[in-house]
């Protein structure tokens, strides 16, 4: 399988449809109403699929997703409040950073690097400082691929009356949650990922009472999202120039994401995506660096083989060549290395996945069966 | 002229051609090489363009225009120095809303909606003013279409030694500047201007030596420019997701730029579309904002004609109608409405929107002729 495009096994940006990128083919006038009505669209879209509207407003913001979460923290966390962070990875630990930047007081329950947090942890630690006035939890931590149990979590915060927000950039649109059922204050993601729209902005679902309380936190004007929200609602524009193409691909994405089934449909197809390849990639010799229950269908870690011909950048051009961009690990504490379920992949794709791993191996002469690389017994969570 | 896709008369988004918006037709893994030889060849060619390959780098970032304004203010100015904003407009003005986020010193020279800040008038303030380290002013003041004297500013702040961080957003592609004639420490645009990509990023062009003497001053992870040149520097990649397909667009962009002719070629296009849209629309009964000599070829604010039966949205919508999105003035003192010179604009499209206003302002029964609104006496700087 020899593509000029090669399918992305990367947790974002993804392999998209064609009608994804065909629908930027366009030049927008940001202040014109058909763009107006384009962003109301959005947001009235994303509110629907969390049951959000009797309690939460969409804010979108230009830039990465990255953005997102620190205009989510910074605008949501008051400058004499303090945030627990549950880490079980770099996405926990980047939280950390942000509020490091933004000089406020936060404590981490950190994990390592594939653990999950679990609510009586998080309710220990929530019992024994009651300065703590919000938590933040990674949804999928896509740095291993760990589904985070975001629902015992959310309850054990709301039963102690913090906030709660989660950054579910790599989950949402695949991994469904209510906010009927799961309380938040905020639920983080971006175009990218699970809705298969292309990179250019993130958005974040906030509880109205919540942002509207969150008058002079920010500490910057780019990222204030009560701001955003605030000359959003009162004209129906972004209040500076919106990534205007990337915001059309995101509205036909969000129709095919619907034409699929919505959240329930996108998840269907990833979880096959990921049962086949587990499944295909184990018969090879891999190991996986989860146990099943922890796994996610969005991306999966294995251990690299544990032979002397592999080496990653190697591995990486071959199957770049064979018409796959695969993607490194995270691990600190052993060799390993990513392959995403999300974007346009179908049971032949991943078929062919398969196929270009064996051809890989064979072609680096690394033997069927050479068994995985160290950490394999402490390995599974 | 009725065409399915209206021409933005807009200072950005703007028309990009039908190669640039195609050149997004494509997924990129944004960790892989392809993409970031994109990169290395954007930063190089805009470097370049400045001719600034022994002194300055290239900092692209993720969003608006506005985060990479922010950005660099954050990044240059120290939490102890202290910024002279120019202002003569809303851009000049939202730095200092900024500097208001930052909780940093400023002080503002505020010469109004579309007066420009002379030189006597800089060397006054720093004369009188020592602790001031930072000078930042708005190249082309979008807001009335003013083209700000920067090199007669430059050299003052250089003679004082301060640092000069200049917003050239709506210039910078088609306004000539050199760092080897002009000293600055920064220089501030976006993909969707004078470049005519589209929009999703910004970029600084900054003094390395500045950026290196920068670290602890950012506010923010996101935004922290010292960090994401150096994490590019060492690795070719964004820090975080770089909106993969709006680079692709603007490389073809870069391309189709100096096909035309680099800085000049656009530069004698835009100037072009504005004379003959200036000498048409006053052949019409309209009048500019500005004297003729403060004129930008970017973006030029005229006078709504001073009769009742003009109404703004009612002439937007009858413009769009005829194929053209129009802007909005900015003003206080009058009412206006704009029109740009940028984009993919051409003798016949300049010609149509001629016809379109001549037309319009039939239909809204408003006779050739009719004196603009007030402060026309006032009006030329
Ligand atoms: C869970 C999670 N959070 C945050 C991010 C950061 O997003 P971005 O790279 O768009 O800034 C990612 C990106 O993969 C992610 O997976
Ligand atoms: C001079 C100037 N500065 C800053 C901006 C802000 O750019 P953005 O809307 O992309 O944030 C603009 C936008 O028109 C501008 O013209």
């Amino acid at each position: 399988m020899n593509t000029e495009q090669p399918y992305l096994l990367t947790p974002g940006p993804i392999t998209t449809t064609l009608s994804v990128k065909q629908a930027m083919l366009q030049d927008w006038g940001s202040w014109d109403g058909d763009f107006r009505a384009k962003t109301a669209e959005l947001c009235r879209h994303l509110i629907a699929l969390i049951d959000g509207e009797d309690s939460h407003v969409c804010v979108p913001l230009q830039g990465s997703g990255t953005f997102a979460v620190e205009a989510t923290l910074a605008t949501l966390v008051p400058k004499a409040g303090k945030l627990l962070v549950l880490m079980n990875g770099a996405y926990g630990q980047r939280m950390g950073k942000i509020m490091d930047y933004l000089g406020r007081d936060y404590v981490a329950l950190d994990k390592g690097d594939y653990a999950p947090p679990r609510a009586e942890e998080v309710e220990a630690v929530l019992v024994a400082d009651p300065a703590i006035t919000h938590v933040a939890v990674v949804h999928c931590e896509t740095s291993s691929g760990i589904l985070n149990p975001i629902e015992e979590i959310a309850e054990v915060v709301a039963r102690h009356q913090r906030g709660l927000i989660i950054d579910s950039m790599s989950a949402f649109g695949a991994v469904a949650i209510s906010a009927k059922t799961v309380q938040f204050d905020a639920l983080i993601s971006s175009a990218n990922k699970c809705f298969e729209g292309v990179p250019g902005f993130g958005f974040s679902l906030i509880r109205q009472r919540a942002l509207e309380a969150s008058k002079g936190n920010a500490h910057s004007l780019s990222m204030d999202l009560l701001d955003q929200w605030q000359y959003l609602a009162k004209t129906g524009q972004w209040r500076y120039t919106p990534p205007t193409h990337v915001v059309a691909a995101f509205l036909q994405a969000l129709k095919e994401h619907g034409e699929e089934g919505g959240v329930a449909g996108r998840h269907a197809r990833y979880q096959r995506n990921q049962q086949r390849l587990v499944a295909g990639m184990r018969q090879l010799g891999f190991e996986t660096l989860l146990s099943d229950e922890w796994l996610s269908p969005i991306i999966i870690t294995f251990f690299s083989p544990g032979h002397e011909h592999f080496d990653f950048q190697t591995f990486y051009d071959r199957m770049k060549a064979q018409g796959f961009i695969i993607y490194p690990g995270k691990l600190t504490a052993a060799e390993s290395f990513r392959l995403g379920c999300i974007g346009q992949l179908h049971d032949p794709q991943i078929d062919a996945v398969l196929a270009a791993v064996a051809t890989v191996l064979n072609e680096m002469n690394i033997p069927d069966g050479t068994p995985a690389h160290a950490l394999n017994a402490a390995a599974s969570a």
